[in-house]
């Protein structure tokens, strides 16, 4: 039996999580499937911004940085995502990009295994991890090399060799959630450390890092988390890892003292090593406002409903558009992150046609249609009108305009 | 002749300047003289971060990558800067924090001179160089070394061996300030690069970059460019070197083709290969609106001014003052950056008191008062007004009170 569309309406109005929308300033008429990739403004962002820029900027000047905590925001924002993902609030460290983070662990970790020479991923996950680990690899001369071994094939793969394997948990693309417990009991059988990507976990599925045993990780504070426009990232340090792993970004901000201004390095106890330089107290400010999105917000129901709306789009999808798309997320909604891809030969195109019916999801080259259901905003009913219009968008083929045939700069 | 008060609201009322302090929203009050450690607010970024929040973010939402150009954004605004620094615009690139665009273009700069050891630079100035230089060698496995030389002794000390010579133009604490273009020459002499630090010079006096044969510099966006706390900083690439030098952070927005999501490394051409992640638009909306304080500013102008205040600054001291404390700073003002040090055992204590009346500059370990001459907004009654508190503070040795002992977390 479809749903329709009055059933997607009680749905909602029996949803434990709908208070959680009135957090948002979502523009009208727009469906937004595309949090994953960048999160909607909370309400609270504009006032929080307000007071950053106006009074402790403009009025307190540099003082704020002691009146106004602002020295202190790394890891106050840290421990507000600890929560999140599975680990002691002073485990996690707000810092940097994503990439920038994945580099210090990785390096980090690395050097904690210093007789083993590989760093084990897998191969077409999000690039900037490869990107990364191949940087680190020229960088030390090839004492260290990059293997890439398919998703499959990688508990095998884990040998004596492997000093560092790094993971993206829910992929980027696909959605496929890697199982982190197991995989990091595999890695420390043969000795070898983890670092986990949780940019399309956190926020959109419950994360237990200390549960799971893992080592280092990394995520984005712009997708689930509702930090705005690349909005800094956070790292995790295990807490027995947080005397022993090095930043090789050491710069002052990680420094024991940074205002004693010596001249020898020092690194700061604990996790405030990974600092490198001065955060941004802007984006810090709306990080924290997207952060506060969270609050009162019970992850099992976040994880819940994300199937509930997932298994929704996947089935009006197959109902309406029979034969239409291919699904390029798995099927089982537990092996699911938060977002469902679609494969057509004519993605970038057919997306483009429905941004403009006020459909927002985003194309992932070379054909895939990406769709967020994210369960702070996205309601049934909208997941219902999506699918209308997509049906809408392939009944009469516009997405053939030629309009469409030309790649935006950013996709 | 000693100045008076008169004297120096006359200065005012011809200063060419004069036009520059409207664009600042400066609390009533204050005479802030730390503009070199963190510029006040623009009145126009509030507006900027206004539509770049509610209008971009807030109702562009994804779009605003393209739509809004925020992909370009680090492009754009190096452009803005380039010509405060004397370089062409493609050859700067606003991104990360000035630690992390060091140890980018240190490491890049050290891989271009493979079989040299030693990178050199100063004891005693802003120690973050150090630690990001200490960080490079030890994680090369002392590959490469990290030598400090006296500033005296640099131009002696610049041999065969060494790689990289990298130093902050304006020293951080005394002001004082190099000679870019002899010790550019002597180390291009020896076969050696060079990476200079911008951080106390970029929208304090004219920078010659390209006219000094300079080949990496790094520099800062919340001291003089007014850029908001912990504002993205910038990095310069002389064009010859723009397609040898690799960043060891090898992220996905230096790729060639980020958004084809390949596999495999390639940088992007020219100074783009240098960013890393994601870069928070937020932040760089906020550097923008510091960026246009700038605007029809001649920078000789800039530079006439802040001698005058500096030179009033110094006379004023000593005339009120004389032998209270110890200059600091070179006296010549040809020599000095935008600032003036004056070093008194009690430095820490005098400069809380003088905040409290309103004048803020800022502290530095062990025992320098550290007093800023931003151009644009600082006028010379301004001058007069805090060093005649200065000497209030010094008359009633009301610093000794014991609530000015303890040290805050930020100084």
């Amino acid at each position: 039996l479809i749903p329709t569309r009055a059933d997607c309406l009680a749905l909602d109005a029996a949803d434990p999580l709908a208070f959680a929308r009135e957090r948002f300033a979502l523009p009208d008429g727009v469906i937004y499937l595309d949090g994953n990739s960048l999160g909607p403004l909370p309400k609270a962002t504009t006032e929080r911004l307000r007071r950053t820029v106006e009074q402790e900027w403009g009025q307190g000047l540099i003082r704020s940085w002691n009146e106004a905590d602002w020295i202190n925001a790394p890891l106050r924002l840290g421990a507000k995502i600890a929560r999140l993902i599975g680990a002691r609030p002073h485990e996690v460290l707000v810092a940097d990009s994503t990439s920038v983070n994945l580099y210090k662990l990785a390096s980090a970790a690395a050097a904690l295994r210093p007789e083993r020479s590989v760093i084990l991923t897998e191969p077409g996950n999000f690039p900037t991890e490869l990107y990364i680990l191949q940087g680190i690899a020229e960088q030390l001369g090839h004492k260290l090399r990059v293997r890439t071994v398919a998703r499959d094939a990688l508990k095998d793969a884990l040998d004596a060799e492997v000093a560092v394997l790094v993971l993206t948990h829910v992929h980027y693309k696909s959605g496929e959630v890697h199982d982190m417990a197991a995989l990091t009991a595999r890695a420390h059988e043969v000795g070898a450390l983890t670092v986990w990507d949780l940019s399309h976990s956190t926020g959109a599925l419950p994360v237990e890092l200390n549960a799971a045993g893992a080592d280092f990780a990394v995520g984005c504070g712009y997708k689930y988390l509702n930090g705005g426009p690349g909005a800094p990232a956070f790292l995790y340090v295990a807490e027995r890892w947080a005397e022993a792993a090095r930043s090789p970004l050491s710069g002052w901000m990680g420094h024991a003292a940074p205002f004693e201004f010596v001249d020898d390095y020092r690194p700061a106890s604990g996790v405030a090593r990974m600092l490198c330089g001065t955060p941004s107290i802007l984006a810090m400010a709306a990080l924290e406002a997207g952060l506060a999105t969270f609050d009162e917000v019970d992850m099992a129901q976040v994880r819940a409903k994300s199937a509930a709306l997932s298994e929704l789009f996947i089935a009006l999808v197959e109902a309406r558009l029979p034969g239409v798309f291919e699904l390029a997320s798995p099927r089982e909604p537990a092996l699911r992150g938060s977002q469902v891809s679609l494969a057509h030969p004519h993605g970038y195109a057919i997306m483009s046609a429905l941004i403009e019916t006020g459909v927002i999801g985003d194309f992932r080259a070379p054909d895939i249609l990406r769709f967020g259901f994210t369960p702070l905003y996205t309601r049934h009913v909208d997941v219902f009108d999506a699918v209308e219009r997509l049906d809408a968008v392939m009944a009469d083929r516009r997405f053939e305009h030629p309009r469409y045939a030309e790649r935006a700069a950013v996709t």
